[in-house]
């Protein structure tokens, strides 16, 4: 009885019927104003489809209105999450009035303003006044502070949102015209990808990008594509030994653990010929490799999507893009495309914990006893949302 | 007068009608026959466009015709190239009658028979008995021997075709879809990529680059992009410092040598966002960084062309393609784009010496007293045709 009130509590059975969409402004020095203007631009959109929650200010709202000479527009300014009017775009003031605008620079007011607005939504989505999270771009240099030390939203993220007691590790997962690309190294310098894979490190991500896969996606026994490091994936040894040193095994060790992985595959011909199609995940081992052909197919519809965490956030995959704000030629649709990927996945999550609730029964007697023998755990412990979703 | 005998005799006024296209059959045991086939099988494209002149072996040919299927064709049977029928598609055979095939497979029969063709057409075409050369795919393990120890045909050629008084470096680029990628490092281990570079390597093949461009493709003042090594292009030193050390500062020194040479670019939002259609070149530091986007965006129809040599040489993007050779699913299209690019680029050399005659003999005596400085030259020497195209 006591497993099944744990299960009825961390997956309720009664969802709201739309969903709040917390959206935070990002830079307002950015884009971030003329994408959300245009995506609400269509009031089917909120009312139709979910509630909006905007963490940001009418007042900067307004001034980009005028900038670009889009129609006035009606913004429902709630103090809390909670009063959102499902059939409006719901506003919520995070920042000082006096917050000066300066499109198209990096400022510290804006990083302040940026700051605000995720450290508001990142706390409403924890305390489950919105579902899911959508993040502006934000401007790496002018976010810094002693607050914000991460590299970006993800580290931010997964600082914030991970159950202290068993930390997720977040994956950066792209996704959009039906591709999804996960990578083993990200943000680091070419000269040292190689050294910074291990067997392990790429069957880990091959098991963390299944475990989504399965999870948020819905795709059951997900077969993944694995990318060779080498030009010609090292052409049987001759340039380079990291796909005979690591990457093979580290293929052989996913399929051990009953995970359909296949590769390593020449990254040229792989994405060229469009095998790519035939699988439902690729693996990339550095950025560029999956980036530059991802963004080619996903277009201007491409979504990051954080996972492994217990809560979903996505954000469109371009930046604050200075360089053309405030002159009204920003194409919002990675923006719309990352909240539908957002709700998607929400509702992909709710899909699998229901299909998935005799299974979550018969593990959580035996993440209890692991807890036990960890020493920290009491007989009756309280799963958090991260448990109840993972 | 003794200089305008020089210029008259390396660049002939009177250029053959239709040029004669040497075409090598590669692995017998890959697709190049039935590519061949496929090519030839529209009379027409001999009969207008060009004369070709096939290394293989009628023997194989027939053998193919009839594992394909493929529509009975007369080939026109020659011992020596200079015998070219213009209207009709010639082929010289090269190999023993008993080569036996093994579709699909690499053996040393096949290797063989790959290098006698190429030896073959590589003759004729210094002796000018063809005017450019096109080779089918070989098989890197078949073809390896004493006599053939080279990575690849570019190595080969290099070798075979340079001037050895003035030896030559060939640059591989790759065209289709009116996109041209060169690249600074090309079958190397990612693990060496970064340490290969340096400014004057990545200055070198940009003034390279440049030099093709203008003298091969008839693109004067060529707009050179330069992408970055790391991800973001380093974002101004925070994953990688290889921009702000070696490609800044190659680029700068370019522009010295009066290039025009931008860059370095963030590889995924050059790509994705088509930036690469404002430039006469995209210079990747890396195979992958160029050849993942190149075989994207020239789909079925790209072509290497072997620049920097006296010869002209192309072949289709693909490989042997073991894997379905003998199917008849063999697309043909990149082997018809690397024949016209080798007579596209012919006809642009033409006429880049024609427009540049005066220069070149203002340079001759120059180049005479260089020779002489040198201790090796005669007071008239005879320039060879590698001369004469530089």
């Amino acid at each position: 009885m006591e497993e099944n009130d744990i299960t009825t509590e961390s997956t309720p059975l009664e969802m709201p019927a739309k969903l709040r969409v917390g959206i935070t402004h990002g830079d307002i020095n950015g884009i971030s104003y003329e994408l959300l203007l245009k995506t609400f631009d269509d009031p089917a959109i909120a009312q139709e489809l979910f509630t909006p929650v905007i963490y940001g200010s009418t007042r900067i709202a307004a001034a980009y209105r005028k900038m670009l000479e889009l129609p006035e527009f009606k913004w429902n300014k709630i103090a809390d999450a909670e009063e959102a009017d499902p059939s409006r775009v719901n506003i919520i003031n995070v920042v000082a009035e006096d917050t000066p605008l300066a499109t198209g620079t990096a400022t510290p007011e804006a990083g302040q303003a940026a700051f605000a607005a995720l450290e508001r939504a990142t706390a409403d989505l924890k305390e489950g006044k919105i579902d899911v999270l959508v993040t502006c771009p934000i401007n790496k240099n002018a976010i810094h502070s002693e607050e914000f030390s991460f590299p970006g939203h993800t580290e931010y993220l997964e600082d914030r949102l991970s159950d202290p007691e068993n930390p997720s590790k977040a994956m950066m997962i792209m996704c959009g015209r039906g591709i999804r690309v996960a990578l083993v190294t990200i943000h680091d310098p070419i000269a040292r990808v190689a050294e910074l894979i291990t067997k392990e490190s790429v069957a880990d991500a091959i098991e963390r990008f299944a475990a989504t896969l399965v999870k948020d996606f819905g795709v059951h026994g997900p077969r993944i594509a694995v990318l060779g490091l080498n030009p010609h994936a090292g052409d049987a040894g001759v340039i380079g030994t990291e796909e005979q040193d690591i990457i093979i095994p580290a293929i052989e060790e996913a399929n051990r653990r009953h995970l359909v992985a296949f590769g390593p595959y020449a990254a040229d011909g792989f994405w060229a010929s469009g095998a790519y199609t035939r699988f439902d995940g690729v693996l990339a081992i550095y950025h560029d490799q999956g980036l530059i052909p991802f963004k080619m197919i996903a277009d201007t519809e491409g979504v990051n999507y954080t996972a492994g965490l217990p809560f979903i956030r996505t954000s469109p995959d371009h930046g604050t893009a200075f360089d053309i704000a405030g002159r009204g030629v920003a194409d919002p649709r990675s923006l719309r495309e990352a909240i539908y990927a957002a709700i998607d996945i929400y509702r992909a999550r709710q899909r699998e914990e229901e299909c998935t609730r005799s299974p979550l029964r018969k593990q959580q007697p035996e993440r209890r006893r692991k807890r036990q023998n960890e020493g920290g755990a009491t007989e009756n412990p309280e799963p958090t949302s991260a448990a109840a979703t993972e």
